[in-house]
């Protein structure tokens, strides 16, 4: 058995085991081919069957049809996108709503303001510490004739997550930046008319962002001429082959998205992150003064990166250091913020969360 | 021993057994971290020295200075490029001079015309047979002012191949997408300004492209405000980590320099090359009536593409049915060419081609 470590990076990030050993079981010879899957021709028959099951498997996870919605698979990660969109849906005089609560949500913004209007309904970057919570959004903030509502679902460096979804005036579309929480928990997808992520946190390895797109939104919505791969129009005519896309990459998410479905769907996958949430907040909780979370507001939580500082500096690098030598890994914080970040992807298991509350519990009472 | 067949792909296409290999080993526990690349984070120390490692060994075989050239690693493929280059380079009152010389040559110029004024030095789209040949190239064709003169090294298509590369105007930087026969063969790196190669032909597997840029022409050249990743500048002082790169497909980059330097550089490539193409195109001027190469000029026929057809295309059919039962994959034709296309690139060993050129022996004498 290969050794293997607990892994709470926060992107790129833990992948399932079973799906490594798949992988790893064809890498010399996929499917009887005599070629690994990164050998084949992104034309060949073999790999038309992976492009078109990774897409079908997200649809179905997603709940969505297949005649409404497509899935683009392109490079270049979720800030690729933030270009992409308002590229595509902004004409200079355009507008376009962005929530600003994070970092990413930042760069979004902007992004969006370099090919348009990219207005602010909604930040939390002025409190005390910075987006340590999600602000108040109202409707009466946000724009009459916006192109789209953007905003980012979780918040992987300040670890604050929407649990309740902004809503769009009506007619407005809605697009999200899931690329941190994208199918780790239930939610009605067919409310978005674009949904990004890119892979390397919760569906596969970096390198490949799956954009999850309403057609009926992209005709309506992109009328520019654009360089052709990023022309979301073109992308979504040549099913994203107008040159070769990131075979590998995309097996690999296909191959996780079979995972999922295998583990029961989100309704699963939201189960065992609940249980890994609850656990960890749990034992943060019971010692509020050792460990103290960066996002005090218990309904913007985030259940994929939970943030924390120990008392002093000090103890956050021996907590590290202590971790690393009982094969916990990926948990020093973000630079800006310090202390510790544990990642809680939908491959770290419950096993590796038990594991880390219980040497939090024997970290505390030794140095409290 | 796992099954391996002979892979003629023209991308993605074969990579070394040996490097497959050692990525297999290695997939769920890469340096003994427990866990595989695509798990680690792209600023942990262990991928520092896999990004850091490659951009090395690059610079290494090309006999470039560190200190003059840089390597960047970038999502979207080589047809990115096409974008990206004029999108930095042009204003759109500046002229930029292109030869175009097959299908990827033309929407190079296409992109460039979308951002400046994109000259046509020479083309060979109009030949009888399009693309069949290389043009004549004069500087007096070629702009005063040009902000650079782009060309495609070696075409996958039609199969010709620059053996004596274009010369611009004195104190025009040459740029070249190199990414079919990148590595292939020796040649003088450091006149270029910008080699950039898609790796999914000779140095790995789709999803990453190589950007050989120097440092130099990048600082002079280079002046507008752009979205950021799109920006080379901001993509070289970030060293390609503005965002997370394909990580798993630079490691894989990574592994093929180290295979190519084992085999002893391009000196060595490029000797196992040309006994490659002398065998093929050995086997096809034994029998010109039978096996009717698509380039004529024999001065400039690529090693690394070839294409021929067969008398009917039902003898072309009959040759890509009858080679794959003996194992020999990815030997059908471009779709607009038809008859047989074989690829040659670094990692087709010259015991496939051997196997080949008797395949076509025998295939001759049963079908003449």
């Amino acid at each position: 058995m290969e050794k293997r470590v607990h892994n709470f990076y926060a992107g790129p990030a833990a992948l399932p085991t079973e799906v490594l050993k798949e992988a790893q079981a064809e890498l010399l010879n996929f499917m009887g081919t005599g070629m690994s899957v990164m050998e084949i021709s992104h034309r060949s028959k073999e790999f038309d069957k992976v492009i078109q099951e990774a897409e079908a498997d997200m649809l179905k996870i997603l709940g969505l049809s297949a005649e409404q919605y497509t899935v683009l698979w392109l490079g270049g990660g979720a800030t690729h996108q933030f270009i992409m969109l308002p590229m595509n849906a902004l004409e200079k005089t355009d507008t376009a709503d962005y929530i600003v609560t994070g970092q990413w949500a930042e760069r979004a913004h902007e992004e969006g303001a370099y090919w348009g209007n990219a207005h602010v309904v909604a930040t939390s970057k002025g409190e005390a510490k910075p987006y340590s919570l999600l602000p108040e959004i109202k409707q009466e903030n946000m724009s009459d004739n916006a192109k789209y509502l953007h905003f980012t679902t979780n918040n992987t460096i300040y670890g604050t997550q929407f649990w309740k979804f902004p809503e769009a005036k009506p007619g407005i579309p809605l697009i999200s930046d899931m690329s941190s929480d994208f199918l780790s928990r239930t939610f009605d997808a067919s409310k978005f008319d674009m949904i990004y992520a890119g892979a390397q946190k919760n569906i596969g390895p970096a390198g490949v962002t799956a954009v999850v797109i309403k057609k009926s939104f992209a005709e309506k919505t992109f009328k520019k001429k654009l360089p052709k791969t990023l022309d979301y129009n073109l992308q979504i005519k040549k099913q994203s082959l107008f040159n070769t896309p990131p075979c590998f990459n995309i097996y690999l998410v296909g191959k996780v998205m079979k995972w999922i479905l295998n583990k029961g769907g989100l309704t699963a996958i939201e189960e065992m992150n609940r249980k890994k949430a609850e656990l960890i907040y749990g034992a943060i909780d019971a010692h509020p003064e050792f460990y103290k979370g960066y996002v005090t507001v218990k309904e913007h939580r985030s259940w994929m990166n939970v943030n924390f500082n120990l008392p002093t500096e000090a103890l956050d690098e021996k907590f590290v250091k202590e971790a690393k030598a009982e094969e916990m890994v990926g948990l020093k914080g973000y630079r800006d913020l310090g202390g510790i970040r544990a990642s809680l992807y939908n491959a770290t298991s419950v096993e590796s969360v038990e594991k880390l509350v219980a040497f939090m519990d024997k970290f505390y009472k030794a140095n409290k």
